[in-house]
């Protein structure tokens, strides 16, 4: 259990590593799909292994919602229950009692707030939330953390570092008195906004409590992207090397290539499946409307030479017919293409730096993927 | 290429056959999932082999509109376009025109109407019908008929009746003109509504026509079951022996056991796809509500002893949540489950056929469906 730093490039950050939990061995970096509540949307688990995904993300605060942690620990945990026998990392719930319920009161003791499906009064606490991903049977747990908005004033987000901080601490804690064998890797969370002190502060504290790795949080949280680089660049650095370092929620295929040149390790971000819903693919040569009319007897795959089941099946044109007349093959077609391009560039990335290429590599892919990105009034549908 | 009787029923006037067309052979009875909009609703080409259908059914109408003809062309017809390469039946486009456009007038050359999805006008004809399931590449064509609603005085019904066999003829005519190999196997539509004399006027003239197969038309268009078997039992007595005949839009799996038991060799149905991107699963035992609350933490598959890949894989349990959560997969796992019930019944069917046990089959089926099917009032969801 826990990280092998295999190698790091010789002219960026970029590692390469291998981080092994119950469920087996992940190669790093690694893009984690997201299966919010306890499915990767629109896809089933074998449709997940041949796209190749090694590791998927769960999350607590839905699924601690529903179906409830009693019906999940009835059915002998959240692998069983959804038929994903690799790894699961599950956040901590911290982010969507920010994001989607209605907050009530943050005290010392944690959060009280009302749940975004049915309203009712919820209390998440780091103990509480410890033991849901204990319970779920989480692979890799994150500890409870604030995340706060972005704009935010340097007192607001000292203070609420500092509560994070005690909240880690005592996630720490309760793990502590957990039996060994019922106890998932643990990774701790940076914040402290756009602040550099802050996410030194944050980045140290957390090093002195020793966690099993270390995430990145409250980027991307609406701020310009070079404030998130920098705000990766800052937690980074006070990073320890032997670790495995995560960029949570993130983000587009040049940002993750960016994020890897700067040390992260894993990464998870709903794009590839939200815009697939939308009829977006990604491409080499940046997204593709699939609903734009040129594509309407395109007798081309989404992209070609691409080996995904989508692409070696269907054509450009059923799949915009499909999106335009709101059938669900098409989001699904969509959807393995986006999560096959994810992972194949995490197989690139991993190649390039096993064959030391990265950076000549991230300066291709970056470069031809920025020039044919369409501006968004490119699109018409 | 056309309809081969193997054998008929001692007891019952069930029939065993087979059903030769460009794209394969079909052992019938069959049932053909419904592929409105060149997608069986959730499932991939692949997914439709697994469960073991033989013929899929396309909607003329819908695919006229979108993505139209011009491009199904382009696209080198609709079993290209798909990705489907085995037998395909395409409905005239009768049917749709009058149950969900905006119908403007019947004239004796045709009908004109504004489409349901841009309220555009539009024109069918006996010959633009023809011509439209010619270019989609249709391996079994309908006539184009007009579809009484219910109820419909006799009246109506008789003058409705003797301009559908007029437009008949012209079906027979515009085909005769075709090269053979563009010709797709030709069926004509019994109607007549709930009238003996006029089922009897329809069925005759059809057969003087002589069409490769016969289906019987309006029905279920709202009548109450005793009518609905009645007017099957008063078409198929004047049909002929040696040519397949068809059932459109039928039915439950009783009802489709009942039919075979009339001689009918043809169903297509929505009822397998649609009941379950509402949750609710086809079984032996009559249907299941899968959002129902004692679900939430069982266990077994939807059907024990089931060998479809859903009930192989995932537990109630888990597709209670995804239905309730309102994610794609769940609505896609009883789409698998439905389908491959339906088609495993024609395999019992056939079977039963074959070692002369059909008799006793459909007792036993029908009573032990019958006897279980929950009232709608025990679904709470």
């Amino acid at each position: 259990m826990g990280f092998k730093l295999l190698s790091t490039d010789l002219v960026t950050q970029a590692r390469r590593g291998q981080l092994q939990t119950r469920h087996g061995g992940i190669e790093t970096p690694v893009f984690m799909p997201v299966g919010t509540q306890a499915t990767v949307k629109a896809t089933t688990p074998a449709e997940l292994c041949e796209v190749g995904a090694q590791i998927i993300l769960g999350n607590t605060y839905h699924l601690f919602l529903r179906p409830g942690l009693e019906v999940i620990r009835e059915m002998g945990g959240l692998h069983r229950f959804m038929n994903w026998h690799a790894p699961i990392l599950t956040d901590s719930g911290g982010f969507q009692v920010f994001s989607l319920s209605k907050l009530r009161r943050i005290t010392e003791e944690g959060v009280h707030f009302n749940n975004h499906l049915d309203g009712s009064p919820c209390f998440l606490s780091p103990e509480i939330a410890m033991q849901i991903q204990t319970t779920l049977g989480s692979d890799i747990a994150m500890v409870f953390d604030e995340c706060p908005p972005y704009p935010c004033e340097h007192e607001y987000a000292s203070a609420s570092l500092d509560r994070t901080l005690r909240w880690a601490e005592r996630c720490r804690s309760w793990l502590e008195k957990q039996s060994a064998d019922h106890r998932p890797l643990t990774f701790g969370i940076v914040q402290g906004a756009v602040y550099h002190d802050l996410r030194k502060r944050s980045a140290c504290s957390l090093v002195d409590l020793d966690f099993d790795g270390y995430a990145v949080g409250g980027v991307s949280v609406g701020e310009p992207e070079e404030e998130m680089m920098r705000a990766i660049e800052n937690s980074e650095r006070f990073l320890p090397i032997q670790k495995p370092r995560y960029a949570m929620g993130l983000g587009t295929p040049p940002q993750i290539i960016e994020m890897v040149a700067r040390g992260i390790d894993m990464f998870d971000c709903v794009l590839p499946t939200r815009l697939a819903r939308n009829g977006t693919a990604f491409t080499a040569r940046g997204t593709m409307n699939l609903k734009n009319n040129p594509y309407r007897a395109d007798p081309r795959p989404i992209e070609e030479g691409c080996e995904c089941s989508t692409c070696q099946q269907f054509t450009r044109a059923y799949i915009r017919h499909l999106i335009k007349a709101e059938e669900i093959l098409g989001l699904r077609l969509v959807t393995i293409h986006n999560l096959y391009f994810y992972l194949r560039l995490m197989i690139l990335i991993r190649t390039a730096l096993e064959q030391g290429t990265f950076a000549q590599f991230r300066e291709q892919f970056v470069a031809n993927y920025i020039k044919h990105e369409p501006k968004s009034s490119e699109d018409e549908s």
